[in-house]
């Protein structure tokens, strides 16, 4: 069962820094998060068990008298339950989505009831490989279970037990998050009306294996991985973390976005633009890389970038269906949006399209958008004024269904 | 002046090994690699001065009376002047052009007298960081200079000087060959009357230098670099030479063939197929990268690695010129050949098509072909019949030009 180890905030998690600062129209404005216990044990994909956990959770706006209009937004790689809004503690900590999110923007928080949630073996508040393993005292590490992303769907389907939500008005998210709202609409199909999956894939190409596996070797060998177990050495592998960073965001962007944000650039040119012929930066996709890469290792968990990694590796729900899609799907009742974007390489359109045609072969009701977008498969997390249009006027259609509250066209992004 | 530090073999460097082994048809046969001694310092684009050096040589077929008939081939990033032939020490040692470059093959070597050499930098018998600094007496490492392209192809102009050899019939390469041979035609017009360029590119993106820069940053995080001398140390940074190698071949292959060598195939599957959820081997995707990369980390150099990426990250013809590379080509007067293949997405196409529209905006004789292969980057490598037989005709066209002796038809592959 259930039991909150913080106190939940009545009105969501909203709530109010000690001094005045300006919120954003549109902003869900000052958000804190809530830490809720989970004492039952979570058996694992693995066969593993893990035998209790707290997920760290933000909620923007009011869950309804029927319970009807819940949204749960699931995750990527490296992001959390920070959806929306402005950390309390850190005005500039600004959610992850938070062009997606909000009073007025296309997914309304003025008639949703929205759920942000950082999954277990994640860093950011939920249980992970640095939280204390009951068993020992000492943090997790290495002995953390590898995690699927069925685990993740068991888990969030207790948090929505925990808020008392029956079937979520949609569960969506992009890239690993879609994979999370896929496999809510197989695995949980009585509670969901609608799934919503951007920027993803039914399942990871060699390739994209290949890249998580470069990825993994860089941090494992990294002396200061200690197998694992660099907690109790008071060091973490930076440099594995780093460089799989860099590998990782080389992939998040089009060649086209590189193209035109760092080109050929130099850093910092000698005389005459004169090069340095050496092995320190000269130009500024070096640099550019590099900082992304530090600064991810100085904020983000190594053994969670394994764990989420393999998660990603692990999915595919055609697997026991000899890779037939449609089969996979076949429980699914929700009704789905799919979207991709043109220059999109890691997760390209024709694997959403891979999606789409498996639900128009059960003759589930599906409606697809291609957008046309530079910026590779970072573009689901852009505010892209197409992009947006089609979700918003999604939601509108949910709403719609759902006799929600008219949209409040003062504050519409697109009004 | 080019002195012969090992004795030269007067015909070509074709020779037998003490048992008799089968030669293929159409292979050179066993063949032994020349050292070359130059003793003239080699002024470098960087400013600094390589006071003498060393070139690892091969040779295959006869330079003809008028020395019209001798193609030089330049090698990629971990390739050699082992192009083509069987190593008299290892017949399983196989030229990395072998496909290529034989008798009746599409670089008959009955009609041309072929070179392969090393470059400088590298590490397979010509001077590169591992060799002996002879102001220091130990290995170069870190303090072996920095080079271009336009460095390597002076060397080269060297070699041709010390063969006697004033105007190729061809200078050719693929990827960073390519590059040389396209270097050549800007920086040497009179010394080659053809430039075959092949999967290349005339400067690398921002995407491209992102991939050397991780790879770099691999090696030189890895403990064991010790700053470029680990030499010294007994040592080598085999882990983060392995994870460059693991990069560096994703980039080489395309999404299409890992998806048909590897899909998601498992390497060991539990039980009824069961995986075992951990961070070791899963995948074969994995379990091939794993091997390709600590192969390459037994038998490659790290500091040739930063060496050869960093010479790739600088070229760029048309930088002199304002970005303008039909300006920067003005000067050859070589006749070109270039090919570039569908799935290549490290130098696609569109690469290959800049050159020949800078090459046509010149009004400069060039032929373009752009072969459709799954292959990816390797396609340049592999033996497909419509790239050869564009290569093989624009020999023939060649010879023709040349008055050289016709093809021997017994022998020739497309026959």
């Amino acid at each position: 069962m259930a039991n909150t180890s913080a106190p939940r905030a009545d009105k969501a998690t909203q709530s109010s820094p000690s001094t005045p600062i300006p919120i954003p129209p549109g902003s869900v404005g000052f958000v804190t998060p809530q830490i809720i216990g989970f004492d039952e044990p979570l058996h694992l994909t693995s066969g593993q068990v893990l035998p209790q956990y707290e997920l760290a959770v933000e909620t923007y706006g009011e869950l309804n008298a029927d319970r009807s209009n819940a949204v749960l937004i699931c995750h990527a790689l490296n992001a959390s339950h920070h959806v929306a809004g402005m950390s309390v503690d850190n005005p500039r900590d600004v959610g992850w989505w938070d062009n997606m999110v909000g009073p007025g923007k296309p997914v309304d928080t003025d008639r949703y009831f929205v759920i942000g949630v950082n999954n277990i073996g994640s860093c950011f508040g939920s249980t992970g490989p640095a939280s204390v393993n009951p068993a020992t005292g000492k943090p997790w590490g290495a002995a953390f279970p590898v995690l699927t992303v069925e685990d993740w769907v068991r888990a969030q389907a207790r948090l929505a037990d925990y808020f008392g939500i029956d079937c979520f008005a949609a569960v969506m998210g992009g890239s690993l998050g879609g994979m999370q709202a896929l496999s809510w609409a197989i695995t949980c199909p009585e509670r969901l009306r609608h799934c919503i999956v951007i920027a993803s894939t039914p399942r990871l190409s060699a390739q994209n294996i290949g890249f998580n596996e470069v990825a993994r070797r860089a941090i494992i060998n990294d002396p200061d991985f200690h197998g694992g177990d660099y907690y109790e050495h008071g060091v973490v592998p930076a440099h594995g973390l780093s460089v799989a960073r860099m590998i990782g965001h080389i992939t998040y962007l089009s060649d086209e976005t590189m193209a035109e944000r760092f080109g050929r650039q130099q850093r910092e040119p000698g005389t005459n633009g004169a090069f340095h012929y050496g092995y320190d930066v000269e130009f500024e996709v070096e640099s550019y890389l590099r900082y992304q890469g530090e600064k991810f290792s100085r904020y983000f968990d190594a053994n969670t970038y394994l764990l989420i990694t393999r998660a990603l590796d692990y999915f595919d729900p055609s697997r026991n269906y000899g890779g037939d899609l449609a089969k996979a799907l076949e429980p699914a009742k929700a009704d789905f949006l799919l979207v991709s974007f043109t220059t999109d390489w890691r997760f390209s359109p024709e694997r959403s399209r891979e999606i789409v045609k498996a639900l128009l072969k059960n003759k589930t009701a599906v409606t697809y958008a291609e957008i046309d977008a530079p910026h590779g498969h970072d573009a689901f997390l852009l505010d892209d004024a197409r992009y947006h249009a089609v979700v918003q006027g999604y939601f509108d259609r949910i709403a719609a269904s759902l006799e929600l509250p008219k949209r409040r066209l003062t504050t519409g992004v697109l009004a």
